[in-house]
C-alpha cells in the first residue's frame, strides 16, 4: 500500500451511518409483519436506530403496496420483514457535518447508498 | 421408550406458546432501547408477536426501574434489550383451549413459564 | 373457563422445545447466508442452542437446492436465511420424558411442530 | 449547509464497512453462548458477513476471559452474546481502495472505529 492514513471526519461519519443502517435491518429482519403491525414497527425502528450516536433522524417507510402483494401470495396473514418492504432514510451529523443516507430497493436487492455529505 | 405419542391438543397449544416466548425474545434482543423509546419498542414488540398463529393476546412491561439502573451506570445513553427490562405475558388460545404464559426475572435469569392451561 | 389448571411435566416440556424453535428462528433469519457459508452457520445454530435449558440435540439441515435455486434467481452471490432453506429437528427431555419436534416447509410456510412425546 | 456533495470512493467504502459491523453486531447480539458454542459462533460469523458485497475479511475472536468471568457470575450455563465478549476486524475493499475498521471495548463500551484507509 502506497498510502495508508487515518480516516476523516467525513468517512468516519460515513462509517457510522453505516452502522446505524446494518443494525436496523438484521436487527428487525424476520419479524412478523402484517398491514395492522406495520405501523408500530416503523416507530419502533426509528426511535430504536435513533438512540445510537450521532443519529440524527430515522425515517422507516413500509412499502404497503409491496406488503399487500406479498401477504396475498402467502400462505399466512402475516410476512417476515425484509428490505423488499422498506424505504429507509437516515441523516447523521458530528459538528457541522452531515451525512445522508438511504435504503431503496433496486433490481431486487435492497441497496444502501450515501447520498450526501454536507456542511 | 416405553411410551411413544402424538402430541396433545394442549401440548402443541403450549408448544405453540413457546415458539412466540422464543420469537419475542430472540428477535428483539439487542435493540438499542432508553426510557423515551421503550413504549414504542414494547407496542412493535406487542403487536408483531400477535401475528403469529394462535396468538391471543401479547403484553410487554418494560420495567422502567431495572432500565434506569442499567442507564446510569452504563456509559452510553441507551442499552441493549435483555430479558432484565421486560415482564411479558402471551395467552394462546385453540378452539376452548387457553394457555397463559410469562417471563419474569428469577434470581437473574429470564424465566419462562406455563402459568396454567384453561379450558 | 370451567377448568384452570397447572401444566403437566409434558406441557412443559412442550413449551420449552416451542421456545428453543423461536429462538432458533428469530436469531438468525436474516443472516446472510451462500453456499460456502451454510456449513458454519447450520453448525452454529445447532450449538448456540444446545446451550438452553433441556435441549439434549439440534439438528439443522441446509435445504442446499433451495437454496440454490434462490441464489440463482436473486442479484447477489448470498440470500437471508428464512425458513424456506431449513429443515430442523429439536429434542428436549426432562428426566424421562422426552419431547421430538420438527420444522419443515408445508405449503410454503415453515410448519414447526411436535412429533412425539416419549416416556 | 454551505457545500452538499456526492461522497467520495472512500467514504462510500466506509459506509459499507460500517453496514458489515451494524450487521455482525445485531445479527447476532443474544445469542445463547458458552465456551463450547463460541468457536462455531465466532466461525459462522465471519463467514456469514463475508457473503456481503466488498467483504474481504472478518475476523472474529471471542474474549475468553470476559466469557468465563460472566459465566460464573451468572445462573446458567450459557449467557446472549453482546459486544464485551468479542473483538471484531473487519477489512473492505473496492478496486485499490481497501478501509479497515475494528471493534473493541471502550470503557464498557463495544466502540467500532475505522482504523485506516488504504490504496
Amino acid at each position: 500500500m502506497d498510502d495508508n492514513r487515518q480516516p476523516t471526519a467525513a468517512e468516519s461519519l460515513c462509517f457510522e451511518a453505516g452502522i446505524k443502517f446494518g443494525t436496523l435491518y438484521h436487527q428487525f429482519a424476520g419479524t412478523p409483519i402484517s398491514t395492522a403491525s406495520a405501523p408500530s414497527l416503523a416507530r419502533a425502528m426509528e426511535d430504536a436506530i435513533e438512540n445510537q450516536p450521532h443519529c440524527q433522524s430515522v425515517t422507516v417507510d413500509v412499502r404497503t403496496d409491496e406488503l399487500e402483494t406479498a401477504l396475498a401470495a402467502g400462505p399466512a396473514d402475516y410476512v417476515e420483514v425484509t428490505g423488499r418492504f422498506l424505504e429507509v432514510e437516515i441523516i447523521v451529523a458530528d459538528g457541522d457535518l452531515e451525512v445522508v443516507t438511504r435504503m431503496e430497493m433496486d433490481d431486487g436487492y435492497p441497496l444502501m447508498n450515501v447520498e450526501s455529505v454536507r456542511k
